[in-house]
Parts: structure tokens; sequence; C-alpha cells
């Protein structure tokens, strides 16, 4: 019997609770060992629940019992899962996560612990909740040289983006209707703005290139100045609008930035729609492959981190996860990323297509009805380069990312 | 070192050495060491090229061989491949291969053996080519009951059916134009018909719910009565017409079965096109997870092989691949399965369609604008039902299954 400890009985902590319960025998069978949770430790009571039997208060109580051999930390934020996490690898224990927080900003050094302890931190929960994602990029597609990844990583953003596409709807109304729902929290920023997105890009582009990429040097932008007429734009182009966290190979070098991108039909992501999640692979060998499926949601998530339980059991004292390289891996500037650039402009076309022709060269106008204003897709461009034209072209109103 | 030998050089084998020399160095990175393609055994000789060097003629030389650790069995077919495979486990060496037909028939055997001798037999390439799905199966959805598999396992019959519904050309046409593109075969009866297909299902099955299933239990259906009308009614439902193998949980037994299937654009298999392939799961825990990539040709199939190459340094004298259980696996019969069924009768709707009400009960009309016939959707019913129905039903052409 392999004895577990779940730091953390939120969402995601009763998932794992739950998990372990209904699929018992089935797991036992493929751990080879029955897993067992001796302890959840929380702040608060759960008087008449059944956890309140495993109930701990104090962290010392798991910390130092010989007995548990994984900690499962799904408490999220920094502090005090980081110092939690640090004491269990050092202890001899295993440590199982969807704390993408703490990976991003931590997970290196985590993952040198773990290895200097002969033990495991995992963390397939933290990129894409349920998606296999972690385990398919460090022990399947190891043929490969990693060339992008790209990835629709948050549930939320996405959900708001299809409401917005499908019914034109405000993002305003749609993110209350959201938080209505469960399906955007009461502070929605860290998804709104991409953070989210960020992290698990980070996360996802040091394992697959195995060089450290630090999620504060990733450009982030956000979905708050989509609008409806954005969508009517989108559709007229036959293209959906998606927050997309893509880093590439560039040469030596690489790219990485989170941002709403004009996805076209033929690529794999264009029709991943509401809460789901899709990850995007191109290696030099295997070409595109896709990892769809729920990318947040407590059931999906706790299978996740359960998996990583399973595996932890059958690896007690053998690491098998691969660090990533300390050398910070060497991001582009974002100014020499190039895209192709869709652009809305105040006034007519007939009046002012010429010039905006005259500025970025030769563009394609989209008709999509909306009055008082165009739009036009440009050549492919660096940032930089964009920046400059679009300052000579004076009524810009916004410009949206389009995958070349 | 890790020294192999690749058995057949044909379009997988001349991959899987491309693959080891493209990515020489990330490879050894991952695997821990360098791997080195001592033998090639074909009996053809390739004079002029490069793999001359390691040619041999004589299977003898590679199994007698100390020094060859892992053997990389890319011949196809089931004699002399199964010999070879036996022989290569039985003298302790790994064993690596795409070869469905194979695995499908004899994998079991060739799993317990392995295990018996502490070695792996991996098969990451038989299904999807270089879609990662074994490993994610055995070693990331362990949380999981399986309730379902739902595959597009078939390059071929994809990349057909989808040009089929694009220019709605003539199934013989299409299949012609396949064959000049080389995504098909000069005899295309094991993809047209489904066979190749059936072998995929059968192995994901038996891992999925580690029991076996005997593919020559499936039920088996081509796509080469789909016909251009078929085309234009699945536009007008919204639909598209996909070749699934699919295998069910039905309460304490299973269903599987391979036939073409109109698919809803909810479905993330629905835009999957060309010849990509896609593998839907779904667990009780985790819901809806699909793998996408290019299920078959010479690079992208010779990955996934390198992949389990890797995995085979990583694990010389360690057994980690399941067997299932040699229990066979409890299939429903197909009278028992149930679906809803799109038929199309000859005749006009005007006339027929109370008609068919009578027969089949409450019926959705289709309109497709095809002359002299018209097609309508069935409730849920099964297959057996519907059978004796039909009968009743004078002027029947076709039927296609629909995903519920």
């Amino acid at each position: 019997m392999v004895q577990a400890a779940v730091l953390g009985y939120g969402t995601v902590g009763s998932g794992v609770v739950e998990v372990l319960e209904t699929n018992r025998e089935s797991i036992a069978k493929k751990a080879g060992e029955e897993i067992r949770i001796k302890y959840v430790l929380d702040l608060k009571d759960f008087p008449g629940q059944p956890v309140e039997k495993v109930l701990v208060h104090d962290y010392e109580t798991i910390v130092n019992d010989p007995e548990i051999q994984v900690v499962v930390e799904v408490m999220g934020g920094v502090e005090p899962a980081y110092t939690f996490t640090k004491r269990a690898l050092e202890a001899g224990k295993c440590v199982c996560t969807s704390n993408k927080e703490l990976v991003a900003r931590h997970g290196l050094e985590l993952l040198e612990l773990a290895k200097e302890k002969n033990v495991n931190y995992m963390f397939e929960a933290s990129c894409g909740g349920g998606i296999p994602i972690i385990r398919p990029l460090t022990s399947s597609l190891t043929a490969d040289e990693i060339d992008e990844i790209s990835g629709i990583l948050n549930g939320t953003t996405n959900y708001i983006l299809t409401e917005m596409a499908e019914k034109y709807a405000d993002f305003q109304e749609v993110l209350k209707e959201a938080q209505e729902k469960g399906y955007a929290e009461r502070n929605p920023e860290a998804d709104v703005e991409g953070c989210d997105a960020c992290r698990k890009i980070a996360i996802l582009s040091s394992l697959a290139y195995g060089a450290h990429v630090n999620y504060e040097n990733i450009y982030t932008e956000g979905i708050t100045k989509i609008t409806v007429e954005d969508m009517k734009y989108a559709a007229a182009m036959d293209k959906s609008v998606k927050l997309l966290a893509t880093s590439k190979r560039e040469g030596d070098k690489f790219s990485a930035m989170v941002c709403p991108v004009l996805v076209g039909r033929d690529n794999p992501l264009y029709s991943v729609s509401g809460v789901f999640n899709a990850i995007f692979v191109h290696g030099n060998m295997l070409g595109d492959a896709m990892f769809y499926g729920s990318g947040a949601g407590k059931l999906p998530t706790a299978s996740a981190v359960v998996g990583d339980v399973v595996d932890c059991a059958k690896h007690l004292h053998e690491n098998i996860m691969p660090a990533w390289s300390s050398k910070e891996l060497e991001l582009l500037d974002r100014k020499e990323i190039t895209h192709r650039f869709f652009v809305r402009v105040k006034g007519s076309a007939s009046e002012k297509l010429e010039q905006a022709k005259a500025v970025f060269g030769d563009v394609r106008l989209v008709e999509a009805g909306v009055t008082g204003e165009f739009g036009f897709v440009t050549e492919l461009m660096s940032e930089g380069e964009f920046e400059e034209k679009a300052e000579k072209l004076p009524g810009m109103i916004s410009r949206i990312r389009v995958r070349a």
C-alpha cells in the first residue's frame, strides 16, 4: 500500500479524493498497489463530511510521517506550497501538483531537488488540466526536435471568446455570465489578461526545448480588448479568435508570446470551442500533432493529478522526470517576431484603403459590414515594423495578429 | 552506446534510419546514450547507398549478436516478423514495431514473453502512426476507467472521404487519384475495407480495457459503398462521413465496430480531414480527450518507432509495458448495438415518408436536393431492430450510422 497526503481540500483536492475512491480497484491494479489517502491538510474544518476522519491542520504531521510516500499539492499559489513541496522532497517523498504558478516559478529547482533525493516531482495537471501533455512531451516525442507549441491553454478565455463569436455578445456581458456559471473566477484577471496561459506555455516550452523559459519574459496580451466587431470580421474571414500561447524555434533562437490570434479553418485549433483546451505541437520528424481535452474542471484536473500519483507509486525511489537545463532560453525580442496583422481603421475603405496601402504595402480588404470603419490584413512583417507603420496611419482602432 | 538492428528497409525502416541520423544528438541526450544502428536486414541490396555498410541478409547475424539490444521490426505482415520478434525477445533483446497486423494477432503473447525475459515489446507506431496514443493510454490515463475509444485510424480512407466530400467526387475516381499520389496502395483492400482500422481498434481496446479483444470478432464495414449522394446528404445535415473504429463500455459488456459514421460538427472528430488521424477517448473522470496527428507517412511513423527505441534504451532490462489479460473481452452481438440510422429510399418524400414513419416510427426528413429519392434519420434503435424494420420498407438504397 502506498500512503498519500493531499494538501488543500478545494476543488481539485476534493476531486483527487473522489477519483481515488471511484476508481479504487482499477487504480490499484495499474499502480501495482492500493493507494490510500492518510491525510488531507486544510485550514478549514469539514464537519460531518467523510474527509473529517483524515483531516489535519498541521503540515508537520504529514512531513514527519515516514509512512507518507506521496504528497499531492493542490493548494495553488506560491506560498506555502513552495515550502511544503521542498520539505516533502527533502524528506524523500514524491510530490504531484496542479500548481502552474509554482511550477513556472520554481519548477526547475524542485525537479533538481527531486532528482537529488531520487524521488519525483510531477505536474501533468499544471498545463492543460486533464489533457495528457507533459508525459507525451517528455516520454513519447523523444525522437523529435520540437519546433513549435501553440496552445489554447485557458478554458475561461476560450469559453468567453466562443460565446462572443456565437452570440455576438460583448466581452463584459459574457464574462459576467461565465462568472455566474462558475467558468470564470470572481477576480478573473489571471485568466482574461493571459497570465495563466503564460505560465503554462513557459512550463511546456522549458520541457520541450530543454532550457529554462522565464515566464516573466514572455509578452502577454489578454482578451479584454476583443470586441463584437472583431468577431464579425473574424467570421467574414472564416477565422476564429483564440487566445494562443505560442513558442517557436526561429533558427538558433526562440520566440514566445501570449495574445489573441485569428486562426483559420484549416488549423486544428480553429474548432476547439468552449471550455475545451488543446495543445498543438510540431516536431521536425513528426509534423503536426494536437492534444485536446478538458483544460480545467474538478474531475479532469484531478484525473491528471492521480495519473501522476500512480506513476509516483510505480517509481517511489526512482527519478523519472527529466529536468530542463538551468540555462535560460534566449527569446527573440517581441519586435522581431513576425506576423500578419488584421487592422481596423476609422473611415471608409473607399476613402482610406489607398492610404493604408501606401503605409503597409499590399493589404487585403476584409468586408464585414461594420459601419464607420473598415478592416484589412497586412503581409507578414515584424511587430516592430508594424508599430512604426501603424503610427503613420491615422484612425487605427485595433489590430489582431493573424496566424500565418 | 545502445546498438540496434532494423528489420526491413522499406518506407518506415528507412525513416527510422533518417530520424536517428537527423536528431542524433537530441536523441542521445534523451536516451542517456547514443543509439547506433549496427545492422539493417533486407532481402534487397542497396548498391551505392549509405545503408549498404550495415546491410545484412541473414537474421542469424542479428539475433546471435550479443551487442544488439534493440531490434526494430518494421517489415510488416505476420511472418517472418512473428518468428523474428519471438527469437529477439527470447534472446533478451527489446523489440519496437509499427506492425499492427502482428500486434493485433500475437501482441499479448509477445508482451508476455517480453515480461518473462524482462525486456520490452513496444508498438506506439502500430496505432495512429505518429500520434502518441499507446503511452498516454498506458501511462497517463491511469486514473480513469476508459468508457470509449473512437478513432479515425486510417489516413487513406480519411483522405478519400475528405476529397469525396469537398469535390463531390466519386469513390473510384478519388481512390485512383490517391493511388497516384501515394496515399493509397495499389491493392487498397486492407484500407478501404476497414481491416487496417479494425486491427488498430482491437489493439487500443485491449490496452484500454485490459482484456483481449480479438480483431476477428469486430464487425467491420469499409467505405467502398459511400457515394457522392451520401456526401450531399451529409452536407445538408452539417455532418461529415468518417470511417470510425469504435469500442465502448456498455454496462458489463463492450461493443466494437468499424464502419462509416455521420459525425456532427460538435464532435472533435468532425474536422479531422485529409490524411490526418485522430483518436477520441472518453474516461469516467477525465471526460473527453482527443489525440490528433499524422496517422501514417514515413517520418511521423518512424518518429513513433524511434520514441519507443529511446524508451527501450532507457529500460533495457526492465519491463515497463503492461500486458493485457488473456481473458477475452466479451463483445456485444452487433445486432444489439444501438445507433440512429440515416436511410436513403427511392421515390419521393411526399409519397413515401408516411410509409417510412409507419415502419420506423418518428423519423426526421433530410433535404439534400437529390432527385428520385429522399433521406431520413431514425431514432435510436438496435442494429437488429433496424434490419427487421428495413425489410418492410421497399426501395431502400442504403443506410449510414449516425453518431448519437
